[in-house]
């Protein structure tokens, strides 16, 4: 199973690839950060963000989408501008027939941590010993999309356990 | 000069299209709304509203969009919503290479009624008597997005005087 793991948004966003099932070592297969410029129009940076999203989804070829939940943030502009970016990449989901998934960030952070309230650093940390990397994944919008995409892989692994288990009990009392 | 507003949301997302220049009166030459069902995915909904935004767009051809600017609501999570569809309109423009303009519920109120304070009922009472409808436009975001057409057109216009009377200054200061 591949998933794209992207943590939106329009100054930054973080995409990760990873591969991985249920009982298997993950593999990062791919990480990076898109960047639109600030001084753009909002309109033209989210078709910049939508452009070259495209191209790691074609390149890729992932089984899933994995987008951050937008939660309240300090600052109303940069909530609408994230909510527009994650809007691009559900669309793209959606266009391309993907399952999309969304994750909020301490759903996130306990996947690889084991703690909702870790910071950016220990996400990092365990992100880099999970995917045995050389180096730390930077910038953090990076290392977060990473993260999401391994959150979905043992979550979405732990739903079909508990789907094939519900399937197995509805098979037995019958 | 044709515009289409969008006033932008999942459930209901409002849309006129209106046709005008200075000193012209101006036409309404389609209104509607596109409506998304509220038990669907998220990601499902925002395609549906891309793929009827699409139709509108082909059917109509503006020469410009014209989407309401999203601000703050009681609602966060109404709030995402209207920020994730606004983002639908504000990328077909993108992707059309139309001119689009975002414009603040007071800027239209107080274009078609001279009011920034101006209630829904106001609003439509001067969108019917503006456009001479015989029928009140209905639900209050089919108003609302031929009032932001009204309002681009208006505002459209007196830019572009702006623009006329500082290039003829700068000629006469040659």
């Amino acid at each position: 199973m591949r998933v794209l793991g992207v943590d939106p948004g329009l100054t930054r966003c973080g995409i990760g690839v990873v591969d991985g099932g249920l009982g298997q070592p993950l593999r990062m297969v791919g990480v990076g950060v898109i960047r639109t410029p600030a001084a753009q129009e909002t309109h033209l940076r989210l078709h910049t963000l939508r452009s070259e999203l495209e191209q790691w989804l074609h390149r890729y070829q992932p089984d899933a989408i994995a987008v951050e939940r937008v939660f309240a943030q300090a600052n109303l502009r940069s909530v609408m501008g994230t909510a527009q970016a994650s809007a691009v990449a559900m669309l793209a989901a959606a266009e391309r027939g993907l399952p999309l998934a969304m994750h909020t960030p301490s759903e996130v952070k306990a996947a690889v941590t084991g703690s909702g309230r870790a910071d950016k650093a220990q996400v990092t940390t365990m992100v880099t010993r999970i995917l045995r990397l050389d180096t730390r994944p930077q910038p953090a919008d990076a290392a977060d999309a990473l993260a999401l995409a391994i959150c979905h892989v043992w979550r979405g692994g732990a739903q079909d356990r508990l789907q094939r288990a519900a399937a197995a009990a509805r098979g037995g009392a019958r």
